[in-house]
């Protein structure tokens, strides 16, 4: 058995995990307020101990515990190396875990532990490579090859929204220009859907009850579907440089499977039948007899981060 | 002790190196004329016994051969899946080697393996992840982690030169728009000085003996550094692409070291001046403590392929 902890902004959620990837139970605490990380620490040990009562599995038969961390963490030195919301420099998490629990501890950046979720037990499994991107509020991501995160010899990867792919772009909020996530993210096409609404005729802003800030992704893609031409050009400006995006990743990596996750990937299949073709003539061709990358949804939704965080001491 | 094999299109190099990367001793032999792929591995097999005798190294010390091919190889199956210009498709390259010698055989494709050996023996030799750019006729690259080459699921991995730097940008040679290669490649470079020099005033056709044709690399580079605004410009907009595409292995990666080899590299540590601050402004940022991706000048030259191959055993 292993655990994996999610730790979030609001709270920081625990959960008891086969090593299939199967989730027995999860528990959560708030985690909303500002406070010292021994604080946060102790409650994360204080999770798993009530975890291993409610299961009635013991502590000796837990193999190992994962925490999935925003920031970049350092696996191999058991710290963090910097988390800006937590205030987190090189705090010594796995050291500090110990001192409440003696069990293997191990340290993975959330995005990664997300990916490593769909590889395990998601839309990846049995693939001997993958790469998971969230097209959220920003454009995330995580590489798994082997079934181990492969994050750098930094730990600090992978930055897959700030890969640049049009030199002297659109703003990013990095303070780049032209990286992938400004023009990706769920928040990227909410701009571009909003600035349209105010200019031209399309039933966006009515499906919004004529409030321009509640256009969401999911109208933008609907109204689509209707056939609004404004929502039509943007959603097919969206699909072009996502499949631009993808296309890179494969030609860089060729990974076994593609997951896409995130607010976006709600779409589901019929955001496949518009990237699929895209994505298979943007990659570099040799010849039909080289098998091509799948393009997937992820599968793992809210439970991706703790299980891939438990999947970490596998 | 292991041999390494380089097919190229002109001859067949082939080499015997340690278990550091060291050659010993190589030698050739001619591979200019059309024939039957069994043909070309009787040669390789005939090249190995060679070098066994003239070496005084039996060949049953030989752990492992090492063959480095252009096209995609598939080296669990001892395949060449599909190489244009051999014409090879699906073809038993293992198999037909083991007839003549019964040694084991790996199989790659010949930029992979040109990466794997800076990763033993040149510029990355200790690092435990490393990306090798080629900047030659086009952009090529390949990928080592942990000591063995990524080239993905597929093998046909990696194509650096084929990541989209500016959508819908410029033309290149694949047939899509944007690539790094169209941005990149030596010829890129010389292309666009040849261009300037018809219709600006430029000290580069001068050193060119006023042949718009021998315009090179070198010349523009020169010309630069002499003060020459036509070529300043040109190197600045190159040096701005170049930046920008390692910025987007580093961010999507985070190798420990990105290893630059083809003519461009010739340029040294010029280069890598020129390269490393809007590299360090272009790598996604955490924080100072999280340690930085180094830039390197190839060292292998041309032996790289023979070395990259024979470690391919190690």
């Amino acid at each position: 058995m292993f655990i994996g902890i999610d730790l979030g902004g609001t709270h920081i959620a625990a959960g008891m995990a086969d090593d299939s990837g199967k989730l027995l139970k999860k528990i959560y605490v708030d985690n909303s307020t500002k406070r010292d990380y021994r604080e946060i620490i102790k409650d994360m040990a204080d999770l798993c101990r009530r975890l291993s009562e409610e299961t009635g599995i013991g502590m000796e038969k837990i193999k190992a515990v994962g925490i999935g961390s925003p920031g970049t963490p350092d696996n191999k030195r058991g710290i963090i190396i910097y988390e800006p919301k937590f205030n987190f420099r090189n705090i010594p998490m796995r050291e500090e875990f110990q001192k409440h629990l003696n069990v293997p501890v191990f340290i993975e950046n959330d995005a990664n532990c997300a990916a490593l979720a769909e590889s395990v037990a998601g839309a990846a499994r049995g693939a001997e490579s993958s790469v998971t991107i969230t097209l959220g509020t920003g454009v995330g991501g995580g590489i798994v090859i082997d079934g181990k995160i492969f994050s750098g010899f930094n730990f600090a990867g992978s930055e897959l929204g700030h890969h640049i792919i049009v030199v002297n772009g659109e703003q990013c909020s990095c303070g780049r220009k032209g990286c992938w996530e400004a023009y990706c993210s769920a928040a990227a096409l909410v701009k571009k859907a909003r600035e349209a609404a105010e200019k031209e005729e399309t039933v966006m802003l009515e499906m919004a009850g004529g409030d321009l800030s509640k256009i969401d992704g999911k109208i933008v893609f609907e109204a689509a579907e209707k056939g609004d031409q404004t929502a039509k050009h943007i959603i097919e400006n969206y699909i072009e440089y996502l499949a631009n995006g993808i296309a890179n990743i494969i030609n860089i990596l060729m990974p076994e499977v593609i997951v896409i996750g995130g607010g976006i990937s709600r779409q589901g299949q019929k955001l496949l039948d518009l990237l699929q073709e895209k994505v298979d003539n943007y990659v570099y061709k040799t010849t039909a007899e080289v098998p091509k990358t799948k393009l997937k949804i992820a599968e793992m939704g809210n439970d991706a981060g703790i299980i891939g965080a438990a999947m970490l001491g596998r």
